[in-house]
Order: structure tokens, then C-alpha cells, then sequence
């Protein structure tokens, strides 16, 4: 029940700025409060601050230091407009911010790239969550729909001055992000081989209560996946083309590292799905045996009880043995009973014979 | 029965100018009469008038203005003729306007692109209609097969001065009415979801009156629906590309954004027809399971009841007992029916024993 | 029997000059007698004539008029061989013209174009006819299997100076006859999709009766169809390409007209392949669920008679009251009957119950 | 049984140099011991003779004739180094012309071309021999695996000089050799088309026995087939390209007639494969439905006779009418047994009947 | 049970360093101990040691000399960044040697060629072991995840100077590792196509137990083995590339070689998984038919004494034949047992002749 209403809500509310002028910044009325944190470093130094008011943040940006501005929290329109403002941002990718059911994807302005991206989490089914990045000179910009994230690692290898990220340019800091993106994908696509070898075990054990529905779940969660691993693939490898001219050539191998995870998420996903489809096809097959099981007890009693039934009916039988002797003599002989009960044995002998010779006791 | 007399319907009349020389303008007797309606604006300014006389028309067109001549109906073929005329259509063009099962496609002329796009709705079935759209310097030119659009809200827009509309030149009003018509597929597509979503309920609930014929419907309407929504996104693509002249670099961006649209539409449908193929196997899958449930059922009672009626079948055999002590002393015994009764409950026990031991207790 | 002796028929006879030299003219003997007939045409005059005498042919053609040569019959190999050196025909595009078996094509010779197209006709089964074409410089000559075709209306056109052919060169001709091919498929297609909707409700309404044996015809007959359409397409392409100098920029344009409709065909070629191949799947489905009908009635009654007859059975047994009083008491109950007789009636609207409440009632 | 046991024997040995040095000549032991045959002609001239010292070969090759040496047997791998040497192959083609499980494929060496390419012959199955083709300045050089090829006619046209093959250089010769080859796929492929007919026959007409085995040779057969005839294709597409220096231009418009039969030869078996896949479904289909021909009549019998059999067993059972007037009166009514066989007449016209309206006996 | 098990384990870990920064070297704690051997040759010489100090592994490499450095075993992080280190390994190439899970892949980095490769073996599952190379100027280095490779007849080679190795440079050395890798593949192919064969003898013999899992452990493994065969393919092709500068045009010559084996591998791969997934049809037919079987016999049990044991159940009634002349007066005939008998015989003999109409024996 809750599941299939899930389903429903899925599908709804994908473009709810229809009629509205292209650009026009639609807050969806459920989404979270905004909070914008800040965190600025450079080799020798870093900061990190929750900014109250909008205004101070232009002054952050600096020639000599990285500034990372994390939005989090798509529900003040205001807020968004005046970020929209002062980061230059295009009305169209201000738009596609708040509007979170885009496909990942790069697009290039003349300053920026602007690049929407999906964090996927699989708790009962699979939940989604749209980042958007945005890189200029010196800061990135990202909007995040709610707290939560993968980024906490990264955050910390800033603090802590741990590896390269420290040391490099703002471009250097996207690539993390998205590494981290990708990088998030790997637990759910081995969430999703699990829950796939559990349901082929039970799949192949026989089980049949609400396997179809499990498997039905797991084949939509999986095509959502792919539907979101995909684009996040190619912006990816869009991102390490030359004409990309934000992306420097030191931070453009570490991209290609990047693109090598999301090949081999999008690899999982396709053997994934092909898995999910033969699954289905085990089921029918597994099913249509075990029909082939419990018609073979069937038929095998049937063979031999209606027979014997048929001979015991016929001794049940009214002839009036005194009006003829053709009537029914052997009621009347000495081992009549016996005699009905041998021919009984005898043909149930035989048929057991008979299954057994066409081996319906060996693969029961 | 009305479905179906649609289904052959449908597949009526896709080109009934064989044999005409190309270009031949032959209008459909069925089709709805003409009405032209102009709009008219500029940054300051708005007019809106339906026209009679349609020699009045050309001069309405400006260099200072963008003029929108809305067609309604496609069923005078003078005044088509004419309008042909005085725009300057190809005679190609303008057939393909009248002849209404193209499939979307972009068309560049000289000094005109010409559009034909779809729109489409789901009331019980898929339905369509054609838009032709024709970009010219400073005009647009628009025809429609009927009545009721999806235009509404930009005539709306042009008539507030809301968005850009008013600021730009024709090509944007020309992207305006693409982005409409690709923003109205996402509520057919949301439709398609939910009937997906309530066919799969169904289907795993086990209903099976008029399932099958169901999800054919729905796997036609998504086979016809991304007939049309396939060459749209193509259609908006090619517009984007940089040898269209008549479209404007800022324009171009707004594209994009319609082409992201389109790609997201075609995603889903993609999407939809998987799992419209994968629920037919669902439904089979389910079929099969409840035959063996069924299957089980039978088996269970034919195997506990054959055995017994036999045994009782045995002992109303009418040997004769005083003609020898070895017929059927058992009848005689002083608790042959106890004897008998107990013999039963013992094979129906056992057979209840084996069937727990199978497993067909547990799942049903 | 009949079809099925035509299936075979099919396969037979692809290429019979196996082994001789490449470029032998090697006739079928079945093939039919030629007949050559010639209209000229310039915008002024129109002559029609059936050419008894090969040799006047080469000095029909004129600068000044288009010469459409057709001719029909492929059955007299000296004819074929002077027509093709007096238009200089490549051997091998000959040979190509005397072998039907052809994929349509495109072949470009120096001076001369070189199409091999196919006519599409569905009467009980699709059958074929190859149209090969040759555009010179003034002149087009075609080659058809047999009498029939459907150029009919286009001489027509040509008669009655309808259209632009009169107007416009050789190359339009060649045009006007693509079009006239592929306009003709429209009806083939449209067929296939009456007869899809009729083998659809067939299915649907669970008709058995040489069902898979009408949906393996028409899938048959669709990938024949498709076989020829796609690359009747790829012809239809490649002559719009630039570097073919025979086409006029003007008839360029027509042919994109041409291509437009050879994509619908194909198109609709592939949405059938698409429905024909789930009708099986909807086939065995609705198959299934007749089969859990049938069941349910079998197991219903099995159900219900089984334990009743069981009971009959007890009653009927012979042991001997007498014996014991605990030997079938019942039998001389005062109300032994009538309680026999209850306890059945009780069973049975037991089971009932049953089946009511596992829902076999519902949907039969 | 023997089929499965060839089936096991194809998959050995594919490769039976593993871990030698590339290049290695590794003969097989089972190959057939090695014969030379020169062809040797010019358009005045022809010889032909078997060269038993190998020595004398070089001498052979002249600038004003084409030398067709005929290799046959692969087994002398001393005579084959020697040959190597001779016309300076690189060890790695003569590598693949000993290890004859190669894909069809063209290698360009500075002077010489290298084609494998492969017969291929259905008998009981398919069975191939690997041809491999040398064409240097003035001689062709072919290795086959065993005596018996599809070369006869074309040694005849030499012979007796029909067809252009006297009149070109080896290029041709080379061209005439992958034609002659690509030709005797046509058979193999009707024959395919031949056996496809025959198990539709059979699976349409129910027969059952050895369907699906023959049904599993035959696609793995079409596998196999598809297999070699794609890179064929490719071959003969490769040699067409313009940087191949060895092919002359009219060789190269020869080639596009051999390039055509190759794409009609993949185009027929992609067609046989998609009807054997639908032939599976066909099988599952009809044996379906005579499941629920059989089932229907097990259930019309049991639901007409185990009601008739209760009713004939309640006038069975033994209730002492003596003891009471409510036990079993019917028994000694006048009419008690009409009237009982009434009720069963009822009852089996009542389920008849029911049975009509359900449709079950119009298709059985 | 340990299959299942070893299933969930498969898809454990396939990435651990999640968080890290990118090209942090993070060594499996389950990784062997890590062992350095190096072979050194020249075309005079050859040394092979193991090294203990990797201090002096650097001088080692030599202008005239070629140097493979072979390191097995993963489980030493200092010894592998000092190695890192003193060849001037990319970080992320480092990072990538430990964490076994990449696809086969080539980078270039300024002065070294980084390829990803995979061992693949087929003892009960298909297991895997990665192993990267880095080819850098007058060295190759290799990684191993364990000891046991497919080198040693190419160390042997090297030691008795057979074939060309120890005349070629590093490049060479490396294609003989690719081309032993992809050689390697082979025998699993083979071995894929042997279990292939065994089971559709078993599929095809009806033999049910365990074939549906059977089958579906091959068609993971054959997915897994396609999942690794692909990009190991496209890995030696992108090796072959003309800006590929660490390799000679001689060594090209032979990665052709190694790409048509890489591309028969993937070839077979491709075959036999359509074969796997037919053998699931195949298995539903025959399970499909094996059940008509089973019916046929139920039913054709059942229609013939179902009958009879009616007819013995009428006899059996009790009616008074005293009472009236109406009730049974068959009991009291001369030839009443006899006319039973006889109309049994006649019911069984018709249904017989019924069935044998119908063709049920036939195919039983």
C-alpha cells in the first residue's frame, strides 16, 4: 500500500512550472528552509562560517583563496534570487536549481559551468537528491536540497590539509565533489547485488509470497538509477574535454579517474539489470516446475487410485448372481476377495512401474 | 467494441493524396473551418484581432513589430491557398500543413524554417493533433488543426508583459510555442506513470478482467506517444545547431533548456515502455502462480480423497463371506468399521504429513 | 498448405548465375515477355509509343525533351542486352536488373544513376516486384518485373501537364517515380496494421483457431517489408546528398519531401514489428488465463464432489451391523439418512465458502 | 548423440598455440597433407599444372601473367614455411593461415593483402574451412584446408575464357575468388530458410517430438553462420576503400557488386535468426494451447461424471429404510430409479450446457 | 549455500577507500605479502633475480638492457609507494594497481603507458586477478594480486631465447604480457562453451534438478567474463593507435594479431551468451511440454474410468427392484454382468479411439 502510493507520487509534480515564462524561479513550497555555509582556504589557511546575511558574501570571494558557498535548503525564494544576483548565475540555471527532477548535466556559460548532479541513496526504495554546482573563478557554488550529504569526508580533508585539494584551485574542489558524487554511487549499486542475490536465492528456493512485487521494485529502482548514472556519466566526460577551459590539465587526469568509477557504476548497473530481467524468467521457470511437481503427485494418485476404485466399484456391484450364473460369479468363489485384491496390487504395481520407468520419481 | 473501431480508425487515411502531383494542396473534408487570429506586439505595445478579410493580412507585418498569425482549422483550402501566398510557403510545406500525420520535423528554407510539431493528450486513448509553425523575418505563422492549445498562458504572458517574450524578437516566440508544447507532454507522461502504476497494482493483485487489454492500450499509446515526442526532440535539437540563421545566440540558450525538456520526456517514455514490456511478464509470472496455487488445491483434495474413497469403495464389495472365510472377513469383525474409519485417518494423515513436508502449506 | 508451399517457394532461387562470370545476362525462363514503351515529354508536347523496333529507341532522345523508356517484362535476354548497350549500361547493374532479388540501392556510375527499387503489395501474402530505374542526362529508363505498376496517375499528370513534371527535367521524373513507390507502400502498411488490429481482438477475445499461425505470416511478412523499406530509405537519402550531380537543387528539395515519407513508412514498419511481437506475448497470456479458468472449474468440482462422494462411499460399505453395534450405526439411525445427507450438503457449502473467499467467483 | 558429441568437439581447440611464441607455425596433426597447385594465364595463354618440387615456384611468377597458386592441405608445415619464405608472408599471417579458426578479416601488408575468409556448408550442420587469400603484384596465393572447393566454375571461365577474369590482373582474380566464396552462401542460406520452413510446419502442426532440439541446432547454426558472414561483409567493404593501393578501380566496382550479396547474405540470416527466436515462442504457444485443448476435456469429464457418480454413490449407500421412513425412501418409490437416472441426465445436459455457452467445445 | 555465500561476497568492496583523497594508496588487509622479481635481458643476456632491498631496483634499469619488474602480491603499502615512487608512478595509477577492481584500461601519462588487465579462470565460478603493467622507457612493470600467471612459458622464452622477445625492446615485452593475458581467455571461453553444452544435454534430456540455478551461475559468469573482455579489448586496440609513441610500428604489427584474438574472444562471449539465455527458453518449452505429457496421461486416466466407474456406481444402487419393475430390473437380466461389463468395454474402447484420433499417442 504505502509503496504503491510512493509510486504515485513519483510520477508527479515533474514540471510544475508549466505556463510560467522560461527562467522564472518557482520555489516548490515543501522544500527546506535555506542555510548557506561557507568555507574558504587556501594552502596555509582556512575558514569556514554560516553566513545570516546574504549581503557580506560577494566580499568573500577573493583572488587568493578558494571559496566553497553551500547552499542547503531550496525553500527561500528571496535568498536563492539574491544568490542568483550576485553570482551572475543565468535565470535558466537558477530555474533548473529550484527544479529538482533535472537529468545531470554540464552546461557551459561564458564565467561558469554549471553542472546538475543526483545523489542516490537506497534505503526501502531508491531516493534521489539533486546538487547542483556551479564553478567560477575562484568559488564554487553548490545548492543541495536538504542536509544531509557525502561530502562530510571532503570538508574534512580541507580542515585537515589532507591530499591535494588544499593545493589546488576551485577546479580541483569541483572535481572532489563529483568524485564524491560517484564515489557515493558504489554502496547502493552493491545494495542493489545484494538485494538482487537474495531475491535470485529465494527466487530459486521456491519462495513465490510477493517475490514478483520484490523484483518489480528492484527492476524500476534500477532503471531510475540508470536513468540518473547515465547523464552523470557523460557530464563527467564532458567536463574533461578540452574546450572546457575552467578545468586545468593537472585537475583534467584526476577527472579522467572520475569517469573511470562512473564507467564501472554504469557497467554494475547494466549486468544489474540484465540480471533483474533473467530473474523474471527464472521465476516463470521455477513456477512452471513446481506446476510440473504437483501434477505429477496428481496424476500418479489419479493412475493408480481410479483404477482400483473402478474394480472395487465394480464388486460393489447389485447383479443377482441367483438369477444367472454369468452374473457376477466371483462374489461367490472361494478366494473372490483375494482374487479382486491381487488384481488391485497388479495394476497399481504396474503403474508404479510405469512412473518409474518414465522417471517420474527421480526429479520429483 | 469503440476502442477497437478506433484502432482501425487510426490506421486510416495516413496519406490520402496518392497519386496527386507533390505539393498539391487537398484539403480533408472532415477538417474543421478556417479562422485566422493575429497578435501583435512590441516592447510597448499589444493588438490582438481575429481577421475576415484576409487580403488585409501582409500589411499587418512589421519591421518594428512581431506579428503571431494564428490558423484555427484546416478546412478552407482557398484561404490556406492564399495564406501560402502571401507568406511565401513552399507548396511542400504547405501540404505538409494540411495533410496532418507528419511526424514532427524541422524544415529550413531560404528565409523561413518551418516547424511541424505535436501536440499531444491522453483523455481515454492517446490523441493528437498537428502544429505547424512557420518563422519568418518578424512573424510567425502558426496553424492548428482545432480549436483549445496549450498556448494559452504565453498569449497570456505577451498580454501582461510577463517573462521575455515581449523584449524579444520572433525567433524567441517561436522557441515560446515549442517549449509549450514540450512542457505539455509531461502531464501526458505523469498519466502514462499512473496507469502503469495502477496496471501494475492490479496486476499483482491478481485481477485479471481485461488486464491484457489494458496494458496493449497503454503499450500503444507509449509506442505512438514516442513516435512523436522522438523527432520532437530531434526537431529542437536541430534548431539549436549554429548554421539556423534565423535563431538568435540568446535564443539558442533558451533551446537548451526546451531540448532538456525534450530528452527528459523521451526518457520517461523510455522508461515506460520497459516496464509496460516487463508487466506483461509480470502478468504471466502471476498467471502461472496462481495456477499452481490452484493446481495445489486440487491436488491436495484429489490426493486425500482418492485413497479414501477407494478404501470405501473396497469394503462395499459384495463378496459373498459365508460362500469362504477369505472373503472379506473384515465386515464381520467386531470392529471392522472402527478398523476401517482408523485405516482412512491414518491415509489422510499421512498424506497431510507429506504435504506440510513440501511446503505447500506455506505459501498458498 | 498452400502458404506453406509459398514459404518455401521464397527461399528458393536467390541467385541462380552462381558460378557464372559477374555481369552475365542470365534470364529466368519464367520471366515475362518485353514490352518497351516510350513517353516524351517537353513542356509544349507529350508522344506516347510502344516501340516495336529496338533500334529507333537511341534517336528518341532528345536534348530538348525528357524520355521515359519502360520497360516491362524481363523475359528476352537479346532485348535487355541492346537496350543496355544502347544506354550504355554497366553489366553488372544489368545483371542486376535481370536478377530480382535485389536490396533497393543506389549505385552511381559516371554518367548515370542506377536505382533498384521495390514495389510492395499485400494481397494474401506481401509480394514483390523490382523497379529498376537509370536517370541519364534526358532520359529515364525503367525496368519492371511485370505489367502493373503504380505510375498510372503520374502519366497521367504527364498527359494532362498536372504538377510541375512537365515543367522540370529527367531528374524530376526520376523523382516522381520514387514518390509514386513509396506513396504506394502507405497502403501495404496500413494493411498490416488492419490486420494487426484484427488479429489483436481475435486475441483478446481469445480465439485460438490459427492464431499463431496468422501472427507468424504477418511477422513474416513484416521483416520482408521492412527489409525492403529500410533501405528503400537509405536509397531516398543518398540521392539528396550533394555530390550527386544528376539532381537539381530544386528536385533535391522534393526528395526531402520523398525521404520524409519513407521515414514515416519505416517508422510504422518498426511500431508493427513492435505490436506483433507482443501480441505472442499477449497470446500466451490471455492463453494462461484461460487455462487458470478451465482449472478452477476442474478443481471447483473436484473439490465439492470429491469428499461427497467419499461420503456416499462410507455409507455404501457392507460392514456387518450385526457383527457389533459398533459397525455403521448410522445406518439404522432413525435419521441416519438425513444426517448423511446434511453432512454432505454441509461440505459442499464449505468449499464454497472457500472458493468464495479466495475470490474464484469474481473473475471466472 | 552424435550431434551433442560434435557439439562438444567444436569448442576445442580453438587455439592450440597458447604460450608458444606469436608467429610460431604450429601444424595440426590431423590436417591433410599439403598438394600445390599453379594456375597460371594471360589473356592469350593459359597453363595449369601440380608443382611437386616447391623450388621451381618463384620462377613461376612472371610481370606479364597472373600465377594463381593453389594451396591444399595444411598438414606439411615445411612446405608451408617454405612458401612463406618465398612470397615473404609475415609469420603472422602465416600464423592464421595454420590456426584455422580465425574470423574473416583483411590485414594490409606493405606489398601484399591478406584476406582470411571462410566456406561455409550445411550438411547435418554447418561446417566451414578457413580460405585464406594472398593477393601480391601479379599472383594470388590461397590456402585451403582440404580438397573440394566452390573455385571449379571459376577455374572453368579461366579455362575457356569467359568473362572479363583473362582480361584483368590478379586483382580481379582476388575479387573473383571472394565473390565465388560470398556466392556459396546463398545455398547454405536457403537452406537455412528451407529448415526454418519446415520447423514452423512442425511446431504449427504440434509436433513435439525433437522440436526443440532441432530448433537449437538450427540457431546455433545461424549463430555460427552470422558469425563468419559479418566479417565477411566487412572484409569485402574494407577492400572497397580508396587507400587500398592493390585493387584497381575496376576491380573496385566489382568489389560493390560482391559487397552487395555479402549485405543481402547478413540480411537474410539477421532475418532467419528473428524467426528462429519466434519460432521458440511459437512452440510455447502452441503447446500451450493443446495443454488447455487437453485440460478442457479432463475437465468437461470430470465436471459431467463425478456429480452423476455422487449421486448414483448416495443411492449406493446401505441407510436402513426399515429402521425409519426418513432413511433412504427413494429406494422403494415406483419410479425411484428413473428417477434417479433423470437427475443425472439433468445434470450432465445442465453442465453441457454451461459448457456450450462457455465456447468450449467451438475451439477445442 | 557456498555459492550463495560466495555471491554476497562478490559484490563486497568494490570500493573502500570511499572518502579518502583520491590517490591515497589504502592496501586490503587480506592482500598478499608482497615479493619483487626482475628479469633483465638483453639480445646476449639474460639475469633473473629477486630482490629483498628495493634500494637497488633503480639501477637496475639500463639503457641497453630491458628490465621487467615483477611484483606479486599487494599487501605491502611501502614497499609499493617506494616502487610508486622510484619509477615515477602517477598517484593515481598506484591507487588504482591496489584497488583491484578497475576495468581493463589504457592511460598515457607523459613518459608511461599505465594498462589495467585481467586474468580471468573458470574453476567452479569464474574468478578473476588483476594485474597492471606499466610500460616506461627500457622497463616494464608488473603487478600481480597473487603468485600463479599465465607468463611462464613467456618466461621461458626469454630464457631460451625462442621467438623475438629477447630482440625486441620493452614494447614488445609488453604486448607478449597482453597477448598471453587475452590468449589465457581461450580455455574459459572453451570451458563457458562446454557447461553450455552439458547443460542443454540436460536441459534438453528433461533433467530439472539444479538447472535453473546451473544456468543461472553461467550467465553471471558469462557476464561477468563479457564485462572484463570488452574493455580488455578496447584497451589493445587503443594500443594500437598511431599516437601511442612507446610503441614501435613492428610491435603494432602484432597487437593486430593480439587484437583479432582479443576480438574472437569477445565474439565467442557474445554467441554464447545468446546461447545461455535461448537455453531458458529452451528449458520453459520443454518443461512446458514434459507437463502436456503429465496431463495427457491424467486426462486420458480419468476420461476412460471416470466412465466406468459410473456405470459400476449405478449397479451399485440399492433401489428396490421388488418394489417395481421400473427399478433396475438389469440386476435380475440373464446377462446383466456381462451387459455391464460390456458397456464398460465399449465407453473405454471409444475414448481410446478417440485419443488415438486426436494423435495423443503419438507424441506421448
Amino acid at each position: 500500500m504505502g509503496k504503491r502510493a510512493k509510486g504515485h507520487h513519483r510520477s508527479k509534480k515533474r514540471r510544475s512550472s508549466i505556463g510560467l515564462p522560461p527562467g522564472t524561479l518557482q520555489v516548490d513550497p515543501e522544500a527546506v528552509a535555506t542555510r548557506v555555509r561557507v568555507i574558504q582556504y587556501s594552502e596555509h589557511h582556512v575558514t569556514s562560517l554560516e553566513v545570516a546575511d546574504l549581503a557580506t558574501l560577494p566580499g568573500l570571494v577573493s583572488d587568493t583563496e578558494v571559496t566553497w558557498v553551500d547552499v542547503v535548503g531550496l525553500g527561500d525564494g528571496d535568498a536563492l534570487a539574491r544568490l542568483g544576483a550576485m553570482f551572475h548565475l543565468h535565470p535558466l540555471a537558477l530555474e533548473d536549481v529550484v527544479n529538482v527532477h533535472q537529468r545531470p548535466k554540464l552546461e557551459i556559460y561564458p564565467h561558469q559551468l554549471f553542472m546538475v548532479t543526483r545523489l542516490l541513496a537506497l534505503s526501502e526504495r531508491l531516493e534521489t537528491e539533486q546538487i547542483s554546482i556551479f564553478l567560477g573563478p575562484g568559488f564554487v557554488l553548490t545548492f543541495q536540497e536538504r542536509e544531509g550529504d557525502c561530502f562530510e569526508p571532503l570538508r574534512d580533508r580541507i580542515r585537515t590539509d589532507r591530499g591535494r585539494v588544499r593545493h589546488s584551485g576551485a577546479d580541483y574542489l569541483a572535481y572532489a565533489l563529483l568524485d564524491a558524487i560517484v564515489d557515493s554511487y558504489f554502496p547502493v549499486i552493491e545494495a542493489f547485488g545484494d538485494r538482487l542475490d537474495d531475491l535470485e536465492d529465494d527466487v530459486l528456493h521456491g519462495a513465490s509470497e510477493g517475490i514478483v512485487e520484490r523484483l518489480m521494485d528492484v527492476r524500476r529502482d534500477l532503471l531510475m538509477f540508470r536513468r540518473y548514472a547515465w547523464p552523470m556519466r557523460d557530464t563527467v566526460s564532458a567536463l574533461q574535454r578540452d574546450d572546457v577551459q575552467q578545468i586545468s590539465d593537472e585537475t583534467r587526469i584526476y577527472l579522467r579517474d572520475c569517469h573511470d568509477h562512473a564507467v564501472r557504476v554504469v557497467d554494475l548497473a547494466e549486468n544489474f539489470r540484465d540480471l533483474g530481467t533473467s530473474l523474471m524468467e527464472v521465476h516463470l521457470s521455477v513456477s512452471s516446475q513446481r506446476l510440473n511437481e504437483v501434477m505429477k503427485v496428481l496424476t500418479m494418485i489419479a493412475t493408480i487410485f481410479m483404477p482400483l476404485g473402478f474394480i472395487a466399484g465394480v464388486y460393489g456391484m447389485n447383479f443377482d448372481s441367483d438369477a444367472s450364473r454369468w452374473n457376477m460369479p466371483e462374489l461367490h468363489w472361494r478366494f473372490g476377495y483375494p482374487f479382486a485384491l491381487g488384481m488391485m496390487a497388479t495394476f497399481a504395481g504396474g503403474f508404479l512401474y510405469f512412473f518409474w520407468r518414465k522417471g517420474w520419481f527421480r526429479d520429483p
